[in-house]
């Protein structure tokens, strides 16, 4: 399996790098060694940032019946879609900003799906040539905003809100139909569920999506979160596993 | 006034350009004469193109109490965020493609503010220097799916659903406490308020938005829409208007 990531050599660089400053190199990583353009690197050397670098974040929200359930909502007959900012981006190890607004901030771990061409319109049956590789995506939500503000754009988009990573494995190498998407909370396990317990699969969230609006290469899809989600605290590490791909640790941090 | 435009040669690109590709030109416009790095060009020979190119386009709902009234809505007490995707972005002139989806297309004529350098956690008293200028948006939406979505994410979000320009004209030049912003359908004129209307001015507005989301150079918010708005067919010509800012107009056309 190889992880193709994304990296800076400036170590003070924020974890989302969005000025364009022309730092950004890409690599991939074998044990703690990244072999880049730019020769080969100590992964200790490096800020490791999103695995792309999306002009949008597109979410589906309640995809897992059970999660919808635990959340006293309706199971969902279309996929519910939103957006995440591209602000909102968060490299693994980065940490998350508790904000002052809020005092209740949920973990949501789901699969990401990084676009590798432009897409419009796509039949369901072409989806996967649409696709350039997967990752982890923790969807973090301010609980309180979320609901009093009606659209979720603000509680799910505090700066540091998407942890994406740490790489992205391409399609070629993964087997889609055996992954598990799970969560840690401080090592304790709270979400586990097959990707095939998802209520609108991959081609038709992919078919659906594009129906309205064009994905370019690069985008993010985070394709919704299982069971288990929960209120968690300053200070806590959240940790995103899914076997065959990788492992996604952040902590939350008062500031 | 000095209108700053962005535009491109090609005369058959798409009215967005987001892939990059490097034919984009920034100039100024003076009558039907435009001068910029590449010479003196006739407004004729180019494609005008939104005079920016955000990462985000924050938008602001029910920010008019008559417009809150009209829709039935209670008037706001915070402002209330959402976003419109990159990809919705359309250009003076463009079509507005009538989705096939929707039976129910409105417009929504709106003061856009373009974003000068990044701005985090905004004081009120600071909020124009992060502004480099204004611009017109038309914030179309197909009000049925928004309504049923409840996310509006589907509803507004749309390719071409967001008509921004004609041009930009920088803070320094615009008047800002004398603006009104008008709509008319098929030159008929159905909106028409002062900017003093907005329930939360730009300095709460910048304020609110950069408490939780980083703005960025470029980013454009769409100040919320005055009473006045309305469904309209296939064909319609849509204009907004702003004089002191200029006049953006474009057809809904079904495809």
């Amino acid at each position: 399996m190889t992880k193709h990531i994304r990296f800076t050599l400036d170590l003070e660089a924020p974890p989302t790098i969005a000025d364009g400053s022309g730092k950004v190199i890409y690599g991939t990583l074998e044990g703690d060694v990244i072999n880049s353009a730019t020769g080969q690197h100590k992964l200790a050397n490096v800020r490791l940032l999103p695995p792309c670098s999306p002009t949008k974040i597109v979410c589906v929200g309640r995809n897992y019946a059970d999660h919808a359930k635990e959340m006293g909502n309706a199971i969902p007959t279309e996929p519910l879609i939103f957006m995440k900012p591209p602000s909102s981006l968060n490299a693994h190890g980065g940490e998350i900003i508790y904000p002052s607004l809020t005092t209740s901030i949920s973990y949501e771990g789901e699969l990401g799906v990084i676009i590798g061409k432009r897409a419009w319109q796509v039949p369901k049956e072409d989806w996967e040539q649409y696709v350039l590789g997967y990752t982890l995506v923790n969807d973090v939500t301010a609980r309180d905003l979320q609901k009093k503000d009606g659209q979720w754009t603000r509680g799910k988009g505090f700066d540091t809100f998407c942890p994406t990573g740490p790489w992205m494995v391409k399609k070629e190498e993964v087997d889609l139909p055996s992954l598990r998407v799970m969560s840690f909370v401080d090592g304790e396990k709270r979400q586990d569920a097959p990707v095939t317990d998802m209520i609108f699969d991959l081609p038709t969230v992919i078919h659906y999506i594009t129906q309205f609006m064009t994905l370019e290469p690069g985008d993010l899809i985070a394709t919704g979160t299982p069971p288990g989600v929960g209120i968690v605290e300053p200070g806590t590490l959240l940790r995103v596993e899914i076997p065959g791909i990788g492992s996604l640790e952040n902590r939350l941090i008062k500031k």
